[in-house]
């Protein structure tokens, strides 16, 4: 591939050709070997190079005989990947200022390997920003999910894919699809929520952030370009991955078709209905067989059914699992190729994939298919016209240089997506009324607890080692925030696990010595270089302070022993404490609901959390996260979801069936009152309007979710469903309508044919401050013909 | 209905006649109102009579309402219940030498109330043994699970039927269709196994004891005609209920098909291919519709797919239940009746079914196919010819008797089952191999806990009230049975619930003076008069003792606190101590495999359950039972099932992913070697052989469990599933070869199509001593083309 004048002039060479007249050409030209090794990403990214030590970058042999097999390569994944895991740091990796320069020399060796000059994807970790050194680190998914903002999400998610670019890096790889529905799943966090519906917004919200306005996206996604500052996704994980049984990473899922509809598709659907360009297979089995393998998930629902046009990834090594039962690697990349996967995650069975046509296990037409749509999104990224990280001209003969043509997005505007999506997430739970907003008279705050001090069990899995000094603790947030004449005393009091209690004398002292305390406590997802890894990056064990993250499953949801200790401790001095829980699911804590003065969950808030946390306990900003998942009591009581089936759900005779906070639920620092739904006289379209009015003395915000419930119906409902929610904020005695449209499918139920549709029936509206109030709000009857609705003649009620 | 000579010669009074003529004959004379009359089973049987002062029986008023209004009666519910609920006992209810003049008197009203002469069908509680005053009660379904003894369980079903009859009922409900999935679930104790495989030999084994040889029973069941010490059954629950969520009681199921095809259902189809009278639908729903209302399920699978032509009952109050979804009850009945619903329990909806068909909310045709199901089996009962609890011809002018012409069968029987049973059940989970069978050099045996001296919470749910005296208590056993120079002393301890630790000084002086403490824990499922009731007889609240039963879920799977402090009590003593559990579910009490030399389980044996425990404990009689179901070390490791899925099992990061012990598993006082599994080559059809020797000191029982475990296969596998167990009693030294039959559908797996089939592929046969073991085991590789199999030219292994 020497980019000569003739070769200029070949059909895919150009630039100005649909994209699909491009892929056609190219195709055509390819032998099974190239076509084979375009659906390859075995690879591990950081396998690729190594820093010299004059910190320069060079190729490693690696690279180089992979690129040789298949004459090009696929897609590389986790080129700026620097974690635990992959063992890159600082010293050893690419960082913001050098990453194009890297990526462009991976990428210049890549076109010059095969005889067509086709560039490779690099894919990359965002689940919560780019996973990659100075990678800006955003909340996770679940306190994304606490936020119900979609609109502050989307801004964030453009910015992460801005980063991602101007890195060199292509393809985003975010978790969206998976619903969070047994909190002892180590992912958990990495879900927006419980509920299908929030999670398809922050969904959407997640697709047209990444990958903006892509021409065409809405039609043939084929000929969608994207812009360079933008970056195509992939959402994980399709389909079901939040209801393994026993919440056990990659175990099966039991469940059923319906379910599936109706909780675990809706967040994929939107998302492909958003222009996603891809999705990825998830681990687990749908209805008898892994979802790598399962031709009626990947071709019959999603790309028949649903019109899909994009990349279908697998999860790493999840083809090779196939060979359990295919017998052997080739078949299980032959089953999984015919299954609808077109692109494989360091698998070997895909490695085979000529051999696979060859003795006919698989038909090269499958295999054509699935190339054309790798083909595709390269086209629509701009790679063969500018296959470097820079905005230019295609050319393979081009200086190996740092200079970033697309500039990076600014670093503040950064931490400041961040830090608002932590401040919007932060949820009380429980306030007496007494403490929060932290009241002038207070002089003496005790900050206390294993996260109290610390930033580095904000942040989540998967994050990179970051830059010293990055982010706040929510001792560095009241130590900047709070008045100059408040004295701020710190004690750690113990580990996140374990049950020294050697240091809780310290913070009992510390504790009785102030007006309020504000204990920090909760769970962490750093892992540490000590942490033992599988093969596809999940933790084995948890040597480290880790309670959650990819692997680390909880059967017993409860925090390290230690902390309860210390809540006992410090609560029993007297002094009103704060209790802030930072985690990554909910744990089972029912012992802060008791003792504190008020209860806050943050999540992990990312790095500058202890700022969002600061800002709210001052009273500097609104407590604004509402639940995006319900809270249990304790693990006995699981599943507790709010949109359950709407059956006799009786008491245990030891515990309450009924979560500790439901989805939905978050106090405000004022109170609002909440009119009785009605119908809009004069919109166009179908609406419902609620007056809401802050009745307390403070400005506040009150997230309003318009709920239905399905009286009359031909499928067994559920107790509640989320179908809006509405964020107002209100000075004290302001009163605002808010209105809630009920068109664009809202009201649609999955009938018999598991086909989403407005069936005819009954129901009510309901709208509230969360779920549970909802089960008591007064209800707007409607009655649905299948197309639109009107309210009955006579309200049965 | 005056018996005159015309209204003999009416076909439907031809004895001699086919049950399908006299239906169709009897049929074409009924009104709407007489039709729908039939399908009704509205009352509570305890409601229809009282007992006079004088000790007579005479009817209420509320039957006589019931009769008028449907000019008959369909069927009658629990006519001899006898429990807390129904609060008849000895005082007001009808005993065994009076229960068939009851039965008599209530039958002739019901006849002379139509001008056709129907009679009703007595529909009583059979779950374990007749829940009637005196009738044998039989150890819970999960104890009977636990003897992997069908042919036993065959004769004590067998028994039940006979004292049922005798007693002038007629039909036995049965739970039987239940796979215990979930230990949370109070009804846990009504479920034979985890395992649908041993489920269905045991439903078989019920279907063959209650309603032995029908005529045409496995043909057109319409004509099998009942012997008159054989009662038809109806198997409850069809279908799923084993999986409702949370362990909630009558909550829904999130079930995949495919799970509900391979776990839920074979039970089922064994029992409905049995021959089974009728099954009960269950409360929960299958794919978003509850069962009463699920016509896919009602028709579509159970009588179309399956060919079933028996009657379907819906589960109390479950009918009513649908007009949560239809808007009023009069649709609810229509629903139920549409989906395939014949006969109502307690329900409101079905006592205006003549409305709905007037209505047109349901066809005539509908109605007539249940009425014409529900007269069948009356006619198959002889009801019509011999309608009074004696052998005689149809009559209604004789007088009002307590002669019994069908003899009761012997009581001593009857406990000689129900013991057998129990003694076949117990389980030995852990031994230290130091103290069982108790040593001759034991003199001093203390006999201790809440279980030790009482047989009221050894009975299982249901029960009724049992005369003074009946049963053995554990120390009743070991005081009949120990040597005579064994001084046994007891000591209670401690309640089954509550934290009240006074009584524990008195067990641990007790163990002290000791050479062995046998320390009796566990839970209850026994009522008093206190409970609180649901409409449907479910407990409400446990006010008394009751850790499981109907409507007695548990969120945390754990005794009494105070039951722990006695176990750590005793133990601390230094005498070696023997636990045994007496449950209704696999309580999480990992403590007492720690603590205690030995651990038996009995789990629910029945009255004279503290003999066969006693038995076992001094080696009278083997440890023969087999854990039906996986012993879970906590309830957030749930769900826990040796046939899970074979997918990456990863532990918690806080606790194992296994159970304490695996279905299956069960200590011998000797020691069995299994040799590895080979086709036999002489037999006519395929069958797999194994050598067993007993390699101990002692005479003792295996019981050989084969189990596949598939390699090749279109459907994701489980780890492992049981397919054949053999007992075999060897003597030290001893050696046998036991066979397994291959043929029979043993190898079917549910296909695509949810049809179960062999399909080709390549599968492992493992045979060995529980499913934990048969990890290990040698395997036989087996290649079936869907019909046969062969050993594959090369093992690959």
């Amino acid at each position: 591939m020497n980019g000569t004048p003739q070769e200029a002039l070949l059909p895919y060479r150009d630039s100005t050709a649909p994209v699909a007249t491009r892929v056609r050409d190219l195709l055509a030209r390819m032998t099974l070997r190239e076509k084979a090794g375009q659906l390859n990403q075995r690879m591990y990214g950081w396998d690729a190079y190594r820093r010299t030590p004059d910190g320069a970058f060079e190729l490693t042999e690696a690279l180089h005989a992979e690129t040789e097999r298949f004459a090009g390569l696929g897609a590389l994944y986790g080129l700026f990947r620097a974690d635990a895991w992959s063992g890159v740091d600082h010293a050893t990796g690419a960082d913001a200022a050098h990453g194009a320069a890297l990526a462009d020399l991976v990428q210049r060796h890549v076109v010059s390997a095969g005889r067509l000059g086709i560039p490779a994807l690099f894919v990359e970790e965002v689940p919560h920003g780019h996973m990659a050194l100075d990678g800006t680190v955003l909340p996770v998914n679940l306190t994304v999910g606490a936020t119900w903002d979609p609109e502050l999400y989307e801004r964030a998610a453009a910015h992460a894919a801005a980063e991602l670019r101007a890195r060199g890096g292509h393809v985003a790889l975010v978790s969206a699809l998976d619903i969070a529905r047994d909190p002892r799943w180590g992912r958990t966090e990495e879900c927006f929520a419980e509920d299908p519906y929030l999670a398809a917004r922050l969904t959407e919200a997640l697709v047209r952030g990444m990958q903006g306005e892509t021409q065409g996206a809405a039609g043939d996604m084929r000929d969608g370009l994207f812009a360079d500052d933008k970056a195509p996704v992939v959402l994980k994980h399709f389909a079901g991955q939040g209801a393994t049984v026993g919440g056990r990473n990659s175990a099966e899922s039991e469940l059923g078709l319906r379910e599936l509809h109706e909780i675990h598709l809706p967040a994929a659907r939107a998302g492909v209905r958003a222009g996603a360009a891809a999705v990825m297979a998830a681990y687990n089995e749908v209805d008898g067989m892994p979802c790598s393998g399962n031709r009626a998930l990947l071709h019959g629902l999603l790309r028949e059914r649903w019109g899909f046009q994009g990349i279908v990834m697998a999860d790493g090594l999840a083809v090779d699992r196939l060979a359990r039962i295919t017998g052997d690697k080739v078949s299980a990349g032959a089953l999984a190729l015919t299954a609808g996967v077109d692109l494989s995650l360091w698998d070997e069975g895909f490695t085979h994939l000529q051999e696979a046509v060859e003795r006919g296990l698989v038909g090269e037409d499958a295999l054509d298919a699935a190339v054309a749509r790798v083909l595709s999104l390269k086209f629509r990224l701009g790679l063969f016209d500018r296959p470097y990280s820079a905005d230019r001209p295609y050319s393979a003969d081009r200086p190996n240089s740092a200079d970033r043509p697309v500039p990076a997005p600014a670093a503040d505007r950064g931490r400041a997506l961040s830090t608002a999506l932590a401040r919007g997430a932060v949820t009380l739970l429980h306030d007496d009324g007494e403490v929060l907003p932290v009241r002038p008279t207070v002089s003496r705050i005790a900050v206390l607890g294993p996260h109290a001090a610390t930033t580095a069990h904000q942040l989540g899995d998967y994050t990179a080692p970051p830059r010293p000094g990055t982010g706040t603790s929510v001792l560095d947030g009241l130590r900047r925030l709070a008045p100059p004449d408040v004295a701020i005393r710190h004690a750690r009091g113990c580990a996140l696990t374990g049950d020294d209690l050697s240091g809780i004398p310290e913070a009992v002292a510390a504790a009785s010595a102030a007006d309020l305390a504000v204990l920090v406590l909760g769970g962490s997802s750093a892992r540490t270089p000590d942490t033992d890894f599988a093969a596809n990056g999940a933790a084995r064990t948890a040597v480290s302070e880790m309670t959650s993250g990819e692997g680390v499953d909880l059967a017993g949801l409860r925090l390290g022993p230690a902390q309860y200790a210390l809540l006992d401790a410090v609560t029993a001095t007297g002094t009103p404490t704060v209790v802030v829980l930072v985690q990554g699911r909910p744990h089972a804590v029912p012992e802060a609901a008791d003792r504190a003065a008020a209860l806050l969950t943050a999540w992990y808030p990312g790095p500058w959390g202890g700022d969002a946390i600061a800002e709210v306990l001052l009273g500097h900003a609104e407590p604004g996260g509402r639940l995006p998942v319900s809270v249990p009591r304790s693990v006995g009581q699981l599943p507790v979801h709010y949109n359950h089936k709407d059956t006799e759900y009786r008491s245990y005779v030891d515990e309450s069936a009924e979560p500790l906070y439901s989805f939905g639920h978050g106090l405000t620092y004022t109170a609002f009152a909440y009119g009785p739904p009605r119908l809009a006289e004069d919109t166009a379209e179908d609406t419902v309007e609620v007056d809401i009015t802050n009745t307390g003395q403070r400005r506040g915000r009150t997230v309003a979710q318009l709920y239905i419930r399905r009286l009359r119906t031909a499928v067994w409902p559920r107790t509640l469903e989320l179908r809006g929610f509405r964020s107002v904020e209100l000075a004290p005695g302001e009163r605002r309508t808010v209105t809630f449209p009920l068109g664009d499918g809202r009201l649609t139920q999955v009938g018999a044919d598991l086909e989403a549709a407005v069936l005819p029936g009954t129901l009510e509206i309901r709208v509230a401050e969360s779920s549970r109030a909802a089960l008591t709000a007064v209800p707007l009857v409607l009655r649905t013909d299948g197309q639109s609705f009107t309210a009955p003649a006579e309200t049965p009620l």
